[in-house]
């Protein structure tokens, strides 16, 4: 995936074993006619692989394979291992989940497992070898996804005995002794203290909320449990198929476990791309979800491509991407006709190698026969294949201008995400529906607004560089993560509640923002939530809501907007910048385009409807809204306009060659 | 229930066993004061008849026969198989039902058993024989009820053990090899093939949705056990009682078994007709839920009494009428006064041979100390039982008007109502709330709103006569389905989604509408659902909203009206007319009003309140609003005014004999 | 607690155990400088009393004793059986009560028992009598607490075996024959009859609603289980403590046992005061609790003052006072500055012996991270440490004007409270939402709005000398009650649905009010209940909602409001007065403004956020708005100004020694 002329590549996902296998010839020559090139298989397969126990059937996987390798498409092979087939479930019925309420989660749809269970892990093992002998070596078979979206479905945590022994295990490696782990945790505070490792319990159908630092070390054991799992495919895999990259197609608004970590082990990180559903689960209000209706959110993609890009250290694929309605959001309205299109370029302009659209052809049974494909169930040519077309059509325009590899390049902004410290305030939100993720994600539509392209990195990594680093959800930070603040030579801007906890989730001892206390010469005194509707104004004429914080000043500080009582709620240090509430969307604009200007970028308002990123010589522009958008602003006299112009339609995209772009490049 | 002098009777329900025998022959007397002809007992009776396994005392039963039927009044006996007593469920735990949640549905109320369990099948057959044996022959026992309201609080889906293993027979007996049951569900979607019949498993407690094909044949399986034992009782019966009725009361809004089905096995059907306790559950919004407090929805009632018309062939009764304030909605007002008078009426206007009240005497004790009857607690006369008595003088003044047997007398329009589409849609709405039922009753409602008066009856029924036949909501259609609508000689008026799947849940090979294609040549190529307040507007005017299809006509066709971009929506071929989206309440009425004119029937628009029912020489109409209606244009000057007049008070009825009705009979 | 100098203490609760030993003297010599007098400690300390089974370690607890009593501060000692450790839920599994879907309430955060497990009694008695026998005759400590907060987390109701056990011994102890149960509970109603006591199951998880009188019994049980296990924990205190004060700290709004028959074995009742906690689950709605978002609701404090001044038969005392923000509620904003000295100061008014603030510091770890304390988790003073500082000043500023005891000192004005009357409404409300509590609330702030001060009372309890009686919700009215009714002296006004029950549970033999026919002479022939937004206007400009009763007066009254239509609504016989709906606020005052008056009782309204409370000499002022207030028309020219003045500031607060108080004390 290196030479420019295959830089952006488009793929499909494909189950063969729904169709008759006289079909499969037709519908691979009719993917490269297209213009797909990569083809994903066998994700589900397992009860066709092996049917009876032991009994592996490889023909029809075979005749599949050479099918499509004959009509010269590169095969994405996936482990089949997010559906057991019901033999093994039979065998091994404790190999389920449990829910929260302590019910099953049984047979019948998919995910149908739990991370900790030794049994299913062996199985795991045993079926990916299997896979992988067959199909490491073979030259049409290049890239490998293991399992598939962990976390669908809230499957990632369980309240099983196997769960509960595993986590006990976890803890006595982590703590050694139980009077640490009570040390810890606090156990002392009701009479919680644990005699024994073994005396652990999960910290579900407990009276009231249990121990928030018992729950944390959970959700820390319940991640590192997903990275064992993906961790064995991964070494199987490797042994049996060497330079092949392996992936894992995450999720969006998963946050269930630490991607960063499960990504550690992978090639490339890729994800799956549903505009309109998620709208539904994400959108800001209904008056929202209405006006972007067949569009989707306007940065909820571009969050996760820049998320994911992140992940995978710098390499990120859409494993997945919507081509029409789906099935399973509340309601599944049909995109804008050129969405499909548009949404495809957005993920080539944020840096992905492959956009594989979800699926060749809607499917005639099972669950989701209402989620379109690029062909519809009678195999008849759906818009989403007419959109693929002239995508492949547009990626050969301008394969020349691509100049720079986006995955190495730097954007000028930075904004740091921490998994455990959304897990933090899920456990202890401290106001009703307080939410890392709605924080960081209100953080990162402000910075699209000012025109900014933004990077996504993990707390630690190395943030000299960036002009704006942003942290609005950092409630522990570690060491890595102090060093890594501290050494940045760029404006850094902090949400409320940083440094908040310690590890254990502790109050820091001389109070929050703990370890960020050099940088944030304050100290914060108390906290409230606020009920909707309530806010504390700014002197500045901004504003806070549902998050308030009193904050004393305690070193050379500037306190660039107070409450009307006169407390601190924008204070600035030197390069630093701390936020002591929930801020309201327009005040948020308001501090961060400050904070750009004051890091010397250049700042454009987009409006809702219109985004721009850059990405190495080219420039990509979309039109989110109903309605036609004028985008002359966001291009220079001197670009070169390479696709579309500026009078961008309802789902319109321009993308040009920047002339500016290698000075602007320098910025970062 | 022949001779003309007693063609509509009333009735109670009474409950000796709760009162000291020293009252009952008094109650009885005053029941035949009152008017009433008809008495249903012991249908709770269980622990009285048999108060220790296998000790069956009767005397006092006998006893309680014999003062009703002393005082001249016909008996209605039940069988108690809705109410088993403790002793019989601590014999057999698990002969109880099953939540989706996995919790026992446990003794306490009623209805606590398992339509699957053998044990209590057998139990349930010796109770019945019991019964029969004692009181088959009696004289005065005219009628048999079985058990009580099957699906009532939800009773008909069971999630047990019980319940597994009946399935896997049923499903045996469907498919014959697993391979079979493969195939047709489709189960290769998620690796979910099945390896033997014994490893179904419920569709329950899955990790997401569960294959909605395994769903739907549940629901089928579910019905098919309503049958099943229903018939067991029936059969008993008959042995024992020949040449008695035998009915069973179904409920109102309960689509959770076929009741065609059900009914097959029947001699009529009746109902429990609830009307201002059902408003709470089925009214269209808060507003209509405050206008219509004391008069109940408009169209429910005539919508069940049409409804159970059909399923009984023709034959329907009343066997709970409200008498009072209720005591199981969220708020129980008290109806207008003269509105259980106005009910009475309106269900013998639809058909109904008898309306009986539920019930004598309000109880003091039990969940239903708050349910009114004809009579207090402390005995002295309710309303309830000054209604009663006074629709008992006026059914005698109008007898010799009744000259043609609603019974045998068809409507000019048809409603086809399919209660499997129904469950398939609840199984896979693809939209939040799109209900089948509601839909259904939309089409109802418009079609009284324009003065019809309808029959309703099953798909596969013979269509032919029928000046308009609706379609609203028939998602499968069957062989004798789509031969009787290619019958039909009137206009036919499909809702959307007509044809979309086959008997087993599959997409069309050719798109939906599948069968129906000969009939309407056009093709479903994409659907999408919408959020509440997206709507679709029609080029006439119209609009539609929550579904709209994307259709290709495909033969000779007329697009009736489209959406803006030229989408059709409103498509007629021939006779037959489809609607490619839900429609709005205004433009339904105008299509339907359009292909009622082009059929030849008369409409009046009789606007919120006021309802109008012919019915033989009989035209009945009533006056559901909280303020006076003129009801002049519903009554010719040649019609003779029997009862009321055209100035309708609040809980108005009017009765006239048409001068026109031969005529109008002639059109159907 | 005698002497006039100590009449009004301060204390707070305190944990060793969460702290390094070598900070308690400090702690304790900084609790005497704040000027408190009171600690109370242990409540949770059993894993560090008993870390191992009988392994009692009293040590620390020895020295924590000594430092606190070392600096002259008296204790009051706990029993820790609110949180039994984990190796003793480990022994008995069965010990923890199961919720009413059937689940497990597992160890993990508090209140983990069940009250019927023999084994948990036996347990905690073993543990009480450790901890009684090591410090019952220490000299500084002065008090006992029992357990934590019966009823908090919903802990009092458990669906378990040894629940249902008990209950069975229970009935079997009422009823002595099962028939006697039978017919009491009218179980032949759904052929729910028993055949032995054994066989009794609990009210949970039944098909439909289970028998209301099944229910009720249940509930009388439980709240007996209750005092059955308090009184445990008070016999052994008594018998190795004799002559200390034993207390329990009740919690606000929690009604699910009966806290008169608790505190019948209690010397003085104590409760937890949350004053904006309270305000999420008890606030009128969204607009009130957005005016009262750092204050609390007005009356929510004085009722619960006056309730456990009653439960306590004259002696309360504030265990835990809010000093700042929480951490359960849904929103957590602070108090406005000298909210806490308001709170304080209103419950030595309300007759409170002594006001503990909760907590010393602010803990750093556990659930209630977010809790603040008197001290910051750092240790810093907080503004609840500065506060109570002020308080404990002016408390000995008016200590001379102190002369009457409020505990011994009668209202003018009587409110009846009945829990088992609120049990029966949650039972069966026939009406949507309809709460006891919420009813009795409103009469509560009506008369607090016309100025009054209120004792509360138990049905049952000497009436004579009040000059006004309310009971608003008295469903059940026994013999004692209905004796002092009839001795009662003053006006009596009743709500709704009084005396419409019997103890069983059944209708009175000649309808509602049954016991209470004497009095009223009137007869409930029907009821209905209302929709929201449906409102019966009285023909006095009034108005009733959610609950109408249709009326006959069957002897000498007069109807002082009538429904539109005729039916009476308020009926007044001589002193007795019946409202035969629920009240809108407006009209509820009117009404208790005319029985005030006609009483003799001077009224004055107070207006949303000024509220006034006489108590001896003294008369205490509060403004609880978010804006100044004048109180001058509740400041007589000859009243002595001790504390603050006319002009209330927000949080403002007046004391004055009233000229005409021992005239106003006469009226009652």
């Amino acid at each position: 995936m290196s030479s420019k002329a295959t830089r952006s590549h488009l793929g499909v996902c494909y189950y063969p074993e729904h169709w008759p296998e006289d079909v499969w010839a037709g519908d691979a020559r009719r993917m490269v006619e297209v213009g797909l090139t990569h083809v994903r298989i066998a994700e589900f397969a397992w009860s066709r692989i092996e049917p009876r126990p032991g009994e592996i059937e490889f023909g029809w996987l075979d005749r599949a394979v050479e099918a499509l390798a004959g009509a010269g498409l590169k095969i994405i092979m996936c482990t089949p291992t997010a559906t057991p087939p019901k033999w093994l479930v039979d065998r091994m019925p404790d190999m389920l989940a449990v829910a929260a309420d302590g019910a099953e989660r049984r047979f019948g749809s998919r995910r149908h497992y739990d991370f900790s269970h030794a049994g299913y892990l062996e199985d795991a093992r045993r079926i990916t070898r299997a896979v992988a002998e067959r199909f490491g070596q073979h030259a049409s078979v290049v890239a490998w996804q293991t399992d598939n979206e962990y976390g669908c479905h809230e499957t990632t945590v369980s309240y099983s005995e196997a769960a509960r022994q595993a986590f006990a295990i976890w803890l006595r490696d982590k703590y050694g002794t139980v009077d640490a782990l009570n040390a810890a945790w606090g156990n002392v505070f009701w009479s919680m203290e644990l005699h024994d490792f073994d005396a652990v319990a999960l910290p579900n159908l407990t009276v009231t909320e249990p121990n928030p630092a018992h729950v944390l070390d959970f959700r820390r054991f319940t991640s590192d449990q997903v990275v064992r799992f993906n961790r064995a495919q991964v070494d199987i895999i490797r042994e049996f198929s060497p330079g092949r990259d392996i992936t894992h197609n995450f999720m969006g608004a998963v946050t269930d476990f630490d991607h960063f970590d499960v990504a550690a082990d992978l090639d490339v990180a890729s994800w799956d791309s549903y505009p309109l559903g998620m709208l539904e689960r994400f959108g800001r209000d209904e008056a929202w979800r209405n006006w972007y209706l067949r569009a989707g959110d306007p940065d909820f993609q571009a969050f996760h491509h820049d998320l994911y890009r992140g992940v995978g250290g710098g390499r990120m694929w859409v494993m997945e991407q919507q081509p029409g309605p789906v099935n399973w959001a509340a309601w599944n309205p049909a995109p804008h006709p050129g969405m499909v299109r548009l949404w495809t370029h957005e993920a080539f302009a944020h840096g992905a190698e492959l956009v594989s659209y979800f699926r060749w052809r809607q499917a005639p049974f099972g669950q989701e026969q209402f989620h379109a494909g690029l062909n519809r169930p009678d195999g008849s040519t759906d818009v989403g294949a007419e959109e693929a077309s002239v995508v492949a059509g547009e990626l050969q325009a301008i394969a020349d201008a691509q100049t720079v590899d986006d995955a190495t390049q730097r954007s000028p902004v930075a904004m740091v995400v921490d998994y455990p410290s959304i897990w933090a305030t899920e456990i202890q939100p401290q106001a009703r529906g307080y939410s890392g993720l709605a924080l960081t994600f209100q953080f990162y539509r402000a910075l699209r607004r000012l025109g900014q392209s933004i990077d996504i990195v993990p707390p630690g990594a190395d943030l000299t560089g960036y002009a704006v680093v942003v942290a609005p959800h950092l409630i522990m930070v570690g060491e890595a993560a102090a060093q890594a603040f501290a050494a940045a030579d760029g404006q850094i801007v902090f949400g409320p509640r940083a440094g908040s906890r310690l590890e254990t989730h502790q109050v820091p001892p001389k109070l929050p923002p703990g370890p960020l206390s050099k940088l944030l010469p304050l100290r914060v005194v108390r906290v409230e939530s606020l009920r909707p509707g309530v806010r504390v104004a700014t002197d500045d004429g901004g504003a806070v809501h549902h998050w308030f914080e009193h904050v004393e000043v305690t070193g050379d500080a500037k306190v660039r907007a107070a409450a009307h009582d006169g407390k601190p709620v924008w204070i600035e240090a030197d390069r630093a910048t701390y936020l002591a509430g929930w801020p309201d969307d327009a005040w948020l604009e308001t501090v961060l385009a400050d904070r750009l200007i004051a890091a010397g970028l250049a700042i454009v308002e987009t409006g809702d409807d219109v985004r721009v990123r850059d990405h190495g010589a080219l420039r990509t522009i979309v039109n989110y809204g109903p309605r036609e958008a004028d985008a002359s602003r966001l291009i220079a006299a001197a670009d070169e306009v390479l696709i579309g112009d500026a009078d961008l339609g309802v789902a319109g995209v321009a993308i040009v060659r920047r002339a500016a772009a290698a000075g602007k490049a320098q910025t970062s």
